[in-house]
């Protein structure tokens, strides 16, 4: 199903997304999912981001023609990064240009939604425990990011995490081609097949780390063609079996 | 005063200390506390790390001497990562040695917690959006921290960052003694004036990246003397005018 996070009369509810109209429903991430007795036009919701993570992990220089095009090595482990909550943006928010930054470049993923409890995961059973996927944009001030340092500056300002526009919890996600486009122009192209560290090898070696909880996602890296954006500017992430998520850049 | 966050009948509370007492308080960080009218023994409670942050905000190598100790630059800003809230541990808790490390070392520092929604700070008026400060320890598995790439998984097992024993707030950030004690000996002895960014520095320029939230904590960096520990240690962090955090390794 497709699994959106709504504002319908004033509140928070999720809603499973059916034909042009939305199914509200009681619960969230790691409660399960359940009609709430109402079902409305799509066009009467807003959209949300569809979770709020406790964390979001993201996976740097995951796809082999990304770090090739930073001329960076192909990372041995995954690299892991995270952005903060205030980072959340939903589906069609505008970005906000920060003052200290001079290049605001998108970078489009497929995100993990975890649905339960996770920790010591075998790569075997790790999409057990995933709720489902979503287009995630890992915006970053790209002036600001140093090749030897800590990107989290970069990457932390208020609403560069723009995700959404659901969740789509029937999917398998080892092949699906990933787009990202700029005022309707193909920026980047590729197949999650690329990755270096695949959904389930990254769930396994992340939760060795830390315990995943349910709404938590995991940003899985972006491909080659990453760029900068001017103000005014459309960008879109389609996933296949996803959907697009568009933004805009204030 | 000394606010600690306790379990006290089952339930979390806020409480303030007085003398062996707890004054069992309402509220959380950003709506003020006030007398829930029960007074408790010290004793008769738990407690807990004295908030739970949406973001622990982290600063590296903010001491001159440990910069050096790695051989690595003085930062000319801000060097930020974060840590996920997985990684809380309370006073008195036990740090558990995460398979995945052979080198787990102690990070004595002082930790800023926000009271008031922030952002885009000046210095001179940062300390106003400041709850108050408690002792952390930033527990690092040394083995997993690449000096030129991504420090998060290096600081982020469950359990790797102790806070507490409770959050002082009144006190002058800017001279205080820190130290760490391990099995009782002294290994980090240092002072808050020897910050390269100093507490007001720090919050101005985070909050001009992100919002800073109620209850988020900044940890303010490590001075040298960082070490290894070993199965059964006892590491303490003692910092002046707040308190004495006390963990064992597991």
């Amino acid at each position: 199903m497709k699994l959106a996070r709504v504002i319908y009369e004033g509140r928070e509810s999720y809603a499973r997304i059916e034909g042009s109209s939305l199914v509200i429903l009681d619960g969230k991430p790691g409660e399960g999912f359940s009609p709430a007795g109402k079902t409305i036009d799509l066009a009467q919701a807003r959209f949300l981001a569809p979770c709020r993570p406790s964390k979001a992990l993201c996976i740097g220089l995951n796809y082999r023609d990304h770090a090739e095009e930073f001329g960076l090595a192909i990372p041995s482990s995954p690299v892991v990064f995270i952005k903060p909550a205030t980072t959340l943006l939903e589906p069609f928010g505008n970005i906000v240009w920060p003052e200290l930054s001079k290049r605001v470049e998108y970078e489009a993923e497929l995100v993990v939604v975890i649905g339960r409890l996770a920790k010591n995961l075998k790569a075997s059973e790790a999409l057990d425990y995933v709720l489902g996927y979503t287009c995630g944009n890992d915006v970053t001030a790209r002036d600001l990011q140093p090749k030897e340092g800590q990107w989290t500056v970069a990457k932390s300002f208020d609403g560069f995490m723009p995700l959404g526009p659901w969740i789509e919890t029937e999917l398998d996600p080892s092949d699906l081609e990933i787009s990202s486009f700029l005022n309707g122009q193909r920026k980047q192209h590729s197949r999650t097949s690329n990755l270096i560290f695949s959904v389930p090898e990254l769930l396994s070696y992340l939760s060795r780390v830390m315990t995943l909880e349910p709404g938590d996602v995991i940003m899985t890296g972006t491909p080659s063609g990453v760029g900068p954006m001017a103000r005014g500017d459309e960008i879109a992430v389609e996933i296949e079996g996803i959907g697009r998520l568009v933004n805009k850049l204030a």
